[in-house]
């Protein structure tokens, strides 16, 4: 764990040093990948067959190559109740946050009389990735699909590698609380190719959304353009910031549950209390021996936790600026003015009652948010990921006289007679 | 030019390899694009300086790294005073059409007493690449400038090449009309990396926009993540609906617009009426015969021009959603139907009196809009991309109460046990 002081004379360079620090293996899959993409490209589903059979040890034509829709059916009937429960809640609040984030078309007459506008659509189909094993995450699976069938996405296709055959139930339970429309064991690489090119038996979707090992990160940025993406995703990342009225026991879990994510997974704390500091310090070591999962928070807090006492929280916003972190905790009496002066945060977590957690599972706002400080410029996950917006223009004589002899000057300026041609005709000249 | 017919027996798999065809050239440059952007980042200004004495051909130290402000206003003060004028208005009519787009920012509490909302803010810096010489087009410039700025972006750096030192006063007369902050004298490769990376003298930005040549568009490609960029572009097309009571010399000059551009843009026509489409086909050669523009536009009917004759129009939609083109010209009495039919286009120009050249200039929508069948899932250029959603959550300890029970079943399922012990200490469970 590193601890910074703003009083320390070489704040700033390690400072700047820490911001720097993207945490990204820089593995480089480019060229595998991109033998994988062109093979099932070229050859389709026999390529899928020989990846399966080579990467997740099972035949596809024994196992099957989906997943029924019963099955998940089933897998939902059966949860324990409250676990059940745990999952309806989650996937209501979640379709209730997003449906409230759907855009509005716009259709209008203008003061040159020239009708304009914008419509909205959902692309007709999407491809969500789910990973195999420990990182299956239901939660993940609701965050991914519901924001997609929100938009109005009529097919919806889970590609995920089941390794030996073996499948994750809760991950199939919400993909039928979800509307999944059709899960194939396909993953890595090859996944992700079968779903922005299609192959005999897979249908192309439109955008792909959803998280993977670096060879799936990389498959989906050399797919860019062929598809729609999401953002390119790095480790996750919290901030907190808080001042010495919280309860340090409080404070130190929050650390924590972002710690036990991965060994790349970044906790920082900045507060104004030294004392509170260290006591934080010191209650992140007696938790981290309680928890099951204490060698990934042990390896992320010792290798990526940071500590930075500042003189007042008035300089929190700054840094959290220079930060641009995924999740932004502020545990404050008055958090309201600290959320509004930080410009760059994936989400915000106000008060000292909203534990990052609730926003992972239940709280409705999307949990896919942008790390590596990519917060300056891009958003969390939302309906928008899966529209997009057609303009029209409709312009009658009257306007076209108006406005369309600057189009002619322009496109004449720009040589292009063509297109000043195109009016002239039209108004007569 | 390819004639087709849907009562042709082979249609079907003549109109598959149209959609197909993406007329993009996959030129090789990943490898040299890759080697600049890390010289770039390592070297900085030097390798600037090094490139740009290689590629256009003059001395950054001589000839000056910034046109000043001073320079860009005595350009528009030179101006025409029709050809400003023009400028003033396409400027108006893109800001107010981008100004209403501007999306809202959400607050609410909801039945569970949880407060959640979104907060919509700019980018602090974006970059616009603007092509050198003849694609050199202050029509982009403002397609690009203005709605960074109506999104409140506070620095907009323009970077281009300037081949021998020359540039463009029409693009600089633009610059300032648009409120362009810096501009830098370097293009290529080299100058995308500059904007993504920030050098000794260039600050680096968030999100990176405009048209360029392969070696510009491949670096985009390489830095997204790393800053935020505008959608892939290829070649421009026009896609134009059209019944037999349009004046053939109109549409010719429409599809002609198009294929004035760039030999490997695409115009395509679909019509009902098989007269119609021989008339228009000879008028586009005679038309062709008249344009100084002439080698372009018949290279590009040549080799990609498409009329397409259909039984009735009511076929049209299909046919242009597998197609998704970029412009889509509905030159019909009532083409309010037809445009709800089609769901992928860039945009939609309605009508016998709605040439897609007005949508270039002065309508107001952007002409930055997606090509090569991108329109599936993406969206025209808009203040969007120069912002970015922070989402926010605020619960209190009722809340907690009434949601946190479920997030902790979740997490508990996930094998995450900070995560509910977050929760759990702060409901004293």
């Amino acid at each position: 764990m590193l601890r910074l002081s703003t009083r320390q004379p070489d704040f700033d360079k390690a400072f700047r040093r820490l911001v720097r620090d993207r945490r990204e293996s820089a593995d480089d899959v480019a060229r595998d990948v991109s033998l994988i993409l062109s093979d099932v490209r070229q050859r389709g589903d026999a390529a899928l067959l020989d990846y399966t059979r080579k990467f997740d040890g099972h035949d596809l034509e024994t196992s099957g190559w989906r997943i029924d829709a019963a099955v998940c059916r089933e897998a939902f009937d059966a949860l324990q109740p409250d676990l059940r429960a745990a999952l309806e809640l989650a996937a209501q609040r979640i379709r209730a946050y997003h449906e409230a984030q759907l855009p509005q078309n716009r259709d209008y007459v203008d003061d040159a009389g020239v009708r304009l506008g914008a419509i909205w659509r959902a692309v007709d189909a999407a491809g969500l990735y789910v990973p195999g094993g420990r990182a299956a995450y239901p939660s993940s699976l609701l965050m991914n699909a519901i924001p997609a069938k929100v938009a109005g996405v009529e097919r919806l296709v889970v590609m995920t590698p089941t390794p030996k055959g073996a499948i994750n139930p809760l991950v199939l339970a919400a993909a039928h609380l979800a509307g999944v429309d059709e899960i194939w064991r396909v993953g890595g690489a090859q996944g992700v190719a079968a779903l922005a090119y299609g192959t005999q038996k897979i249908a192309a979707v439109d955008v792909i959304t959803g998280p993977g090992n670096a060879w799936v990160a990389e498959a989906k940025r050399q797919l860019y353009g062929v598809v729609g993406i999401d953002m390119v995703a790095g480790p996750s990342e919290i901030l907190v910031i808080a001042d010495a009225k919280n309860d340090p026991e409080w404070i130190a879990a929050d650390l924590l549950s972002q710690a036990e994510h991965d060994p790349s997974s970044q906790s920082i704390l900045i507060t104004d209390d030294p004392v509170f500091a260290d006591t934080v310090a010191d209650r992140v070591q007696v938790e981290i021996a309680m928890l099951p999962t204490a060698r990934t928070a042990d390896a992320s807090w010792h290798k990526h936790g940071v500590i930075i006492e500042v003189e007042s929280l008035d300089e929190a916003p700054a840094l959290a600026n220079a930060l641009a972190a995924e999740h932004v905790e502020i545990a404050t009496d008055n958090p309201e003015a600290l959320m509004h002066a930080i410009r760059h945060a994936g989400s915000v977590f106000l008060g000292r009652m909203t534990p990052e957690a609730v926003g992972d599972y239940v709280a409705g706002p999307n949990h896919v948010l942008p790390t590596g400080r990519r917060a300056r410029f891009s958003s969390g996950l939302s309906v928008l990921d899966f529209m997009k917006r057609t303009s029209f223009i409709e312009v009658g004589e009257q306007a076209l006289r108006a406005i369309g002899p600057a189009a002619i000057a322009l496109a004449d300026a720009e040589g292009l007679p063509a297109h000043a041609r195109s009016i002239e005709l039209r108004l007569g000249i």
